[in-house]
């Protein structure tokens, strides 16, 4: 006879199969499936999905939990509830509404293809309305504590709120801005050197050897190419990262393999005992997003960093960058330029980007703001916050996906991710004072044992809050990332704005 | 509201779906997968597995099929008739015992592999003797005209019995051991520049042209390295191939992808409205078989196609072939040499490696043999049939995983597609009596096309047996194949006996 721990276990690992298989599916979809294979994948992938909802919304499984939660260890009492609630969720939202959605996206998807090819807004506009009301449709069928887009956050960021994304964005937004007009008016680095061209094996290469020094488990993962980077985990043994590469700009690949090599360093360093559960993924968005982050960011822009990797690099590279001198190779790779795509943004202007469509999508969703008046908007926005206005929707409000997938409340995870990032950090100096000497000698293994310790192994256990004030003593906020920016860049430019501030949310 | 032919259609193809995502997980763990992966792996198929056999044997079904029955289509008849098949079989076997099986062959693999290391039979043994003993089980739950083994035959070459296999075999024995002798008493072909190192990327460049040409589609497919060589299909729109590469013997790496390439043309060429049923898959493994022993040995080891490829081949390889005669190229890759290992073995010996499988196999199963004296047994069938006695059993009885896997009746299947191979090319060359020439100029087409007509497309809704008579106007018979064989060899060895005339089965 199997315990009521053993029982839920085992429900749970069937429906942890389905999803791996399902992750696996897109893996391969998006690496080295033939285009023949598309429609019948498609199938596949809706197959195991609705087996796996239909595993999670089983009553059955209300039983097995209500039977396990007056387990005793820790771990189980963890495993109900964070289960409960994937089950409540699960269960609250209309089976009809699920399918609505899927549907939907799938159509705003081709829809926004095509109106990114031709430059026409006004045909992707129906399909993003359409997904608004389904939107709206589901945070109602979610319930919320004060509005509906607290409901959507909630999902990506368990637990945090409209109102403290609010807050936290707007000290952000005060001390970025004028940061950002001071740099821009600035003569900007010469990158010249980081656009020639470097042969893809190479390139992958080095990344490779980055990421395996920085603790990233080949023996548990794999870096393959795909056209957008991703990481993916189908076990705690088996987690894996994607890259692209640009043969003329060489920071585009390595940087986006060290990005996804911190996600896929938070999945390895997951407790072996939370494997085949749903405790064993990130505990939110905006945490997942902190790990890719800090080390592309703290660890691989910094000065430390490229004071062990640049001699390689160079090595690696003599032709294309034997002369250079690391001051300037480390001002280039750091260079600050308000520009119009999100993703090709560096680390200041970042979250402007995203603290942009959080206020539109925040808007739209309240009705605030009618689709028919989301470019002006945007544009506006753009110029507000980055004194650039996008001359096509294509470089403006067509740009990312996610809107098109039906996703709102996505956007603000990558700056609080950001965030994050910059406060672990600050608090990571503190507890290893030697951490700079440590990064620049080619040694992370301090840096990422104290994220397993803190981070990692926690899976879904504790929630990212939970985790910050653990660590760092304090919630979120954004005094530490403006900190950090003021220190980094106050050293490569003039006269920056001192950062206000920032209380902790 | 679904027809009844609608709704077996939308549960079989979730059946479908459930053993594609089972088949790319297994792609997967043979050619991409990190080595900690496995553990998780393992549970995932298990998991998949185990949905797809409960939605097979799922009395939901046995209604859906009885309903669809009344269907007048032709195609929905037979999509019944098959399923109806399948899940009657899946439904004779017992869940414990299917679980016994799955139990018992991993252990036996595990086992089998360090007996392999040690050399040491004996340690297998008790494996071998579970699943024979799990084996009759099985035969006995399905049920059988004559005798256990048919019940076993008839899983992998379904229609097949004992009795046909015995009769067509000893025909076969009959005109093949005297043969052997001859060639074995003469000076074997030189083909030392067989075995020089060639670059593993040219090797794979050059197998790639090759089956592109003969008309693998790679939009609907792949070729990527793996341990053992496979092909497995996920869709009609995407059927994958593996090889392997030995760096100093180029036959390897080229025989191993036309042969998988033979397999992927097959299940490429079905009919597409046959996708996601069980119909879309090969009528039987000895069919599966013929197409991938036709490709490779009536193909791609005839004098016609070197006619046309050895010319590309000097051209890639320069350093390597560019001072050898087409001639001498033609006699090296058709060396016959009795081995002592089934898969390096020539086109000639090979049915006997596989004669000597089935009659050992038979006799265990019947207990006319115990496990005990398989090894002596092993031996001295070598020697009367091959004239050769393995000097260890890692060499001899331990080489293949067949019965580690639990897999009795499996392996005349191989001899079975030898036959019905030459069986279809003579057809081919009565039909199209041009056949050579368009080899000879690189023309694949007219081959291919014949054997998607006769063959490919109707996918399993007909029997080898009734795809062999409707093609050739006979049943199986080794006559082809022997006069095959006598024809090619004749005209590169000396002496050799006239082929008995073989009734058809």
């Amino acid at each position: 006879m199997e315990t009521p721990d053993a029982a839920l276990r085992t429900y749970l690992g069937r429906i942890a199969d389905l999803n791996a298989a399902a992750a696996t599916l897109e893996w391969d979809q998006e690496t080295y499936m033939p285009p023949g294979g598309q429609a019948a994948r498609a199938q596949q992938l809706s197959t195991l999905r609705a087996m796996a909802h239909d595993l999670l919304t089983d009553h059955a499984l209300v039983e097995l939990l209500d039977t396990a939660a007056s387990a005793d260890d820790p771990l189980t009492a963890d495993l109900v509830r964070v289960t409960q609630r994937d089950v409540e969720k699960a269960r609250q939202v209309p089976t009809t509404l699920v399918q609505e959605m899927a549907q939907g996206s799938a159509e705003a998807k081709e829809a926004w293809r095509k109106a990114r090819e031709t430059d026409t807004f006004a045909t992707f506009a129906p399909h993003l309305q359409r997904l608004l009301d389904l939107n709206r449709q589901k945070a109602e069928a979610l319930g919320y504590p004060d509005e509906p887009y607290d409901a959507l956050l909630d999902i990506y960021e368990p637990g945090m709120t409209t109102a403290t994304v609010a807050d936290v964005f707007t000290s952000l937004r005060a001390a970025l801005v004028p940061t950002v007009e001071a740099i821009a008016d600035q003569p900007t680095p010469d990158d010249a050197f980081l656009h020639q061209p470097l042969s893809e094996d190479a390139q992958l290469a080095f990344g490779r050897t980055v990421v395996e020094d920085l603790g990233y488990d080949f023996s548990r993962g794999r870096l393959d190419l795909s056209t957008h980077p991703f990481s993916t985990a189908f076990s705690i043994g088996d987690v894996r990262l994607t890259t692209r590469v640009a043969e003329d700009f060489f920071p585009t690949s390595f940087f986006g393999t060290v990005h996804e090599a911190g996600h896929g360093m938070y999945e390895q360093g997951i407790d072996e005992a939370l494997d085949r559960t749903p405790l064993a993924d990130g505990t939110s968005l905006g945490m997942h997003e902190s790990q890719s982050r800090l080390w592309e960011n703290h660890v691989g822009r910094s000065r430390a960093f490229w004071s062990h990797y640049f001699p390689v690099l160079q090595q690696r590279f003599p032709d294309a960058l034997g002369g250079t001198a690391r001051d300037a190779f480390y001002r280039a790779i750091n260079k600050v330029e308000p520009s119009l795509i999100r993703v090709e943004a560096d680390e200041v202007t970042y979250p402007l980007h995203v603290m942009l469509r959080f206020e539109l999508e925040h808007a739209l969703l309240n009705e605030t703001l009618a689709v028919a008046d989301l470019p002006e908007a945007w544009n506006a926005g753009m110029e507000d916050y980055l004194g650039r206005r996008p001359p096509t929707d294509r470089e403006g409000v067509l740009q990312d996906i996610h809107w098109a997938l039906g996703a709102i409340g996505y956007f603000p995870t990558y700056a609080l991710g950001t965030l994050m990032a910059a406060q672990l950090f600050q608090q990571i100096e503190h507890d290893l004072p030697d951490v700079e000497a440590h990064i620049a000698n080619g040694d992370f293994a301090p840096l990422l044992e104290w994220l397993r310790t803190k981070i990692h192994r926690w899976g879904r256990r504790r929630t990212a809050q939970e985790l910050l004030e653990d660590a760092t003593g304090a919630g979120l906020h954004a005094a530490p990332f403006l900190h950090y920016i003021h220190a980094k860049y106050g050293a490569l430019y003039d006269d920056l704005p001192a950062p206000e501030a920032a209380p902790a949310a």
